[in-house]
């Protein structure tokens, strides 16, 4: 008999369930239409789900709620399965407040027939269930009973034959480190298939991954495996996640059936038991397309998000190197080139190969371009702070004149172009301006507070400085002409802020990317220490295990001190600049941890371990 | 038989475990001089609590585990008590990650003889227990045993005497929202006191609550309470919280015994079943001394968090208005008059009597003092950004001006203050500048970002206008001369950033703060949405409940149109302008909810209830 499946591929708008209410609706209509048997919408498909402690106003939980007996009463000849929050109104959460679940809902002939809840609850990176939802790990726990009680297959008549399916929520499949696992009990139970709706966000690699994970889920009772998933952006301020989408239906074998696009709103239909052999959709495997997904996720999160905000209009400063060159292309790509407004912003110190660079690209790219030089604005305020004079309103009178540094001299031009320039552009062209930083930069404070550390949005502040190298290549490769002039590519990175930073005498930033951007990836992603970096320094292993060339050590270090000296500014860089990170904007996330409220911060300061300071001692001969 | 027990109130610096160890070492030793039976140091006194993903650090994790064995070995000859993390290494957490556990330790005799782990989690407002540790709670459910099993009291001997202790943490008290109520479980199982470590910071009124929750705790089985916090700082990024302390030894029925003084390191001795009735110290309840506790609080803040950035000098705009000028006497108190580095900076539209009373303060509170004026950067801002011209780097050559709205105008000024003048400033004096914002500006965004968003800390962001006023009249009520002159609390509040906001003409804010803190209170503190604001305000129980003058809906709304145009307006205020708040500094935490990550909010827009919309319809006739 067959049974016709429809995944829907919703895209959800987080905080807005009255327009994912009417989407549903129509497509529930649409399915009945196509004879679907099932169709399935993603997780918290109604409410969005990451949306903060919303979740802790109640008019809107309960306005969210309502709309499942809306859903149900249009299920007519079909069952559907959807994500939404269900209440318990007469117990209150581990918070006092009213008690909520993260629920897939089944609805059939007009009516709710069964709802399950999350068993899974993940609380990592930007995951924060326990904090909004009780779990039915709790509830058996409450009631003392086992957790499987809570999960048994929906037992359900479709076209009068009797199923048994198994269905699930999100995290409930990738249960690697829980000591429960709700898949492989709900096939011991005997589902047939297993539905996993999800609310599951793009990072590098995840799609190849989770092919894998269902493989491992099927291992033992082979059976088809559909997985729903939304698209949209959602955000928890700091961050901005992707919402590929991704939705697959696999075989029993954890082989691809179908897959849908990245980032489409798009139904998937097959006959579940038709002798058929699909046609597989996107058959090439995520591995295979990095760089591809990843330029895609870019331009469909830019677009998105100035889509929440309602503004189609962005203004950049473009300093001719390659951070503002990308970031530029992203935007022409996800706005039009004629909603892009570039700024050249020069003082005595930028170079006129840099300042060529920055018009070559607005040229390129045919955007809207225009030359505000801060120099003026740079040497009066210079002279207005050295002729400043506090005066102690005390008997002492003593008077304290400001003397200005060099640095304090850099972030001056810096601040001058992000808050007196773009920020004042942008204000007058009801337009935000965007942050041009590389996660490099943002991980080592080497930017400016109220400078370059400004905009709306940091859409390349989740790649290391050699991957924006990277993707600004991987560009080039695919489109008809060049974009990115072969100088872009040699000239230094430097911030040119000082004649100490003069590119044209080879002058640049003080990193070497290929090595620190992968100690700071360890630091970060790997959630490394010092004392680990040294240990694999000690014992030789370093290059392989961070995956940078072995003779860079002896190249660039001259001795075990001047590694260790470079080790402990990275790591005091990385950790003390975190006062900058708290005020940047929200960042694009596409790695495996973003900075903001995927990776979360204390300015806790600089410490070093006993271990780290007893094998430092030794390897520097020091007492 | 005495018991001597000595419950340590901690000052612990976070993620620093070796300089808590130092201070534990000492203090062992001192308490061993001083005969003590049992010494108790707060919860997480080695690694602190609020350190972020550091808690991912697992040499981290390593080196302050390995103190425990440190710590035992001074224990001969006294039982001692402490918090710090331990781990299985056999298992991992739910991320993945070494499993570990929020414990309380104990030795005696040179050895650690048990451990507790922490059995209720909270994850609400600034906690996030489930996302680092794994709970007694998961181990009774993962082993299949209840959970009181995981939660005997201590039985151990201590001069000669057979004893069974109730050793709990922070939490586990607090039960009242749980399904498990550890205190009671453990008295039931006769434990003679109960110990609870924490690590609590303080929140308006929390102390007074703390006493009724113990209590509560104790009603069926009457004996002894010693709750031990710690002092100090400790911060997410986003909110600095305070640690008054609070150690409390309570008698039996719930009454104070010993009460340790706020915000001072120090150790509370008793001898538990000593007839003599001790002299309770500081006896006053929380809820009469709220004003002195919330000033000491933000000055012990302001001065812990320079400490931690390591600098001792502050540099701030004062305005003449209520906010600067409470924000410098804070820290006049906390850094000392000659660190602070007053800068009015006037534009043509800030009035002679706001000038005078800035330099008045800066007179009574004897700081440095210096005027800056932003007039003719301003007007070369506006004069270049009305020059500017955008070229469309294509066919078309279209030219595009920018025109300066007035509200640009404004911005514009706020920023030069923010970014050129006081950011400078402070670069040249190696300090930081301070944040003057209050809550009701931050919640509506009555502010502007790189301008007075600037800042490194925000000591007063968590009191609404009002608040502000209050504090700033008992602050003269206390202080010896006069601070702030009667005038401050008479000219209306404005931000003198045009002449529509001419405060000689009685131009200000266009908020009713009586009425507008209120509200903003109910939707950040209370969690309600416009549908709460709106069923109130028909069924005429609004001022009652959110606690104004009855008459000032008459008098400030011409009818009911006008009080829904200005909900509407403060709500949309509220929701989009947390863009500002994303890049807005750090802010120290008093409220029962303070902006940052204790309220973790999304940009999700603004969203209105179906009910919300009915109710209006109905209320406005309209259709």
């Amino acid at each position: 008999m067959n049974l016709q499946i429809a995944a829907c591929q919703l895209e959800v708008t987080p905080g807005h369930p009255d327009q994912n209410f009417e989407k549903i609706r129509s497509i529930i209509e649409e399915a009945k239409a196509e004879g679907d048997d099932i169709l399935i919408f993603p997780e918290m498909a109604i409410p969005g789900y990451i949306i903060g402690d919303e979740w802790e106003n109640n008019s809107f939980i309960y306005d969210c709620f309502n709309y499942n007996n809306l859903i149900a009463e249009l299920t007519d000849d079909i069952m559907v399965v959807w994500g939404n929050v269900d209440i318990d109104e007469d117990r209150v959460g581990e918070d006092g407040r009213l008690r909520k679940f993260n629920t897939a809902f089944v609805a059939q002939n007009g009516k709710i027939v069964s709802r399950f809840y999350k068993t899974l609850h993940p609380d990592y990176r930007e995951f924060d269930d326990d904090r909004h939802f009780y779990s039915a790990r709790k509830l058996a726990q409450d009631n003392k009973i086992p957790i499987s009680d809570y999960l048994q297959p929906l037992k359900i008549t479709i076209k009068g034959v009797q199923r048994k399916i198994g269905i699930t929520l999100c995290e409930d499949m990738w249960s690697d480190d829980y000591s429960f696992h709700p898949i492989e009990r709900l096939l011991a139970d005997g589902a047939e298939f297993i539905i996993n709706i999800s609310c599951s966000p793009w990072t590098w690699r995840k799609n190849n991954k989770r092919h894998r994970v269902v493989r491992q889920r099927l291992k033992s009772h082979p059976v088809p495996f559909i997985y729903v998933n939304n698209t949209g952006i959602q955000n928890n301020g700091k961050n901005v996640f992707l919402f590929d989408g991704g939705t697959t239906i696999y075989n029993g074998d954890g082989s691809l059936r179908i897959v849908a696009g990245d980032y489409q709103e798009e139904i998937l239909r097959t006959n579940l038991y038709s002798n058929e052999k699909e046609v597989i959709k996107n058959p090439v495997l995520s591995d295979e397309r990095d760089n591809e997904e990843l330029l895609n996720g870019l331009i469909y999160g830019i677009k998105k998000f100035f889509d929440l905000i309602h503004t189609g209009r962005a203004v950049i400063g473009i300093s001719g190197g390659v951070d503002s060159s990308l970031s530029a292309y992203l935007l022409c790509r996800a706005l039009g080139p004629e909603n892009v407004y570039t700024v050249n912003m020069p003082s005595e110190f930028n170079s006129d190969i840099t300042k060529g660079l920055a018009q070559q690209l607005a040229e390129t790219l045919k955007l809207n371009y225009t030359i505000v030089p801060i120099q003026d604005v740079f040497e009066y305020t210079v002279e207005q702070l050295e002729n400043t004079t506090f005066e102690r309103l005390d008997e002492s009178g003593e008077m304290n004149k400001l003397n200005l540094k060099p640095v304090d001299r850099e972030n001056i031009q810096s601040r001058d172009r992000g808050s007196r320039i773009l920020a004042g552009i942008a204000s007058a062209l009801d337009a935000v301006f965007v942050n041009n930083g590389n996660k490099s930069e943002v991980a080592t404070g080497y930017t400016t507070l109220y400078g370059d550390v400004n905009g709306a949005i940091a859409p390349i502040a989740d790649l290391y400085k050699t991957q924006v190298y990277d993707l600004c290549r991987y560009i080039n490769s695919v489109e008809q002409e060049k974009i990115f002039p072969d100088e872009l590519f040699v000239i230094p990175a430097s911030a040119e802020l000082s004649s100490e930073q003069d590119i044209e005498e080879g002058e640049g930033d003080p990193f070497a990317y290929t090595y620190h951007d992968k100690l700071l990836r360890a630091f970060i992603e790997w959630r490394l220490d010092p004392e680990d970096i040294l240990t694999y320094y000690i014992d030789g292993s370093l290059p392989e295990t961070l995956g940078f060339d072995a003779e860079f050590l002896q190249e660039y270090f001259d001795n075990d001190d001047s590694f260790v000296e470079d080790l402990e500014r990275i790591w005091r860089l990385y950790k003390i600049n975190y006062f900058k990170r708290i005020q940047a904007p929200p960042i694009i996330a596409v790695s495996k941890r973003a900075f903001g409220f995927d990776l979360r911060e204390s300015q806790i300061g600089v410490y070093y371990t006993r271990n780290y300071k007893e094998m430092r001692k030794k390897l520097l001969g020091e007492n």
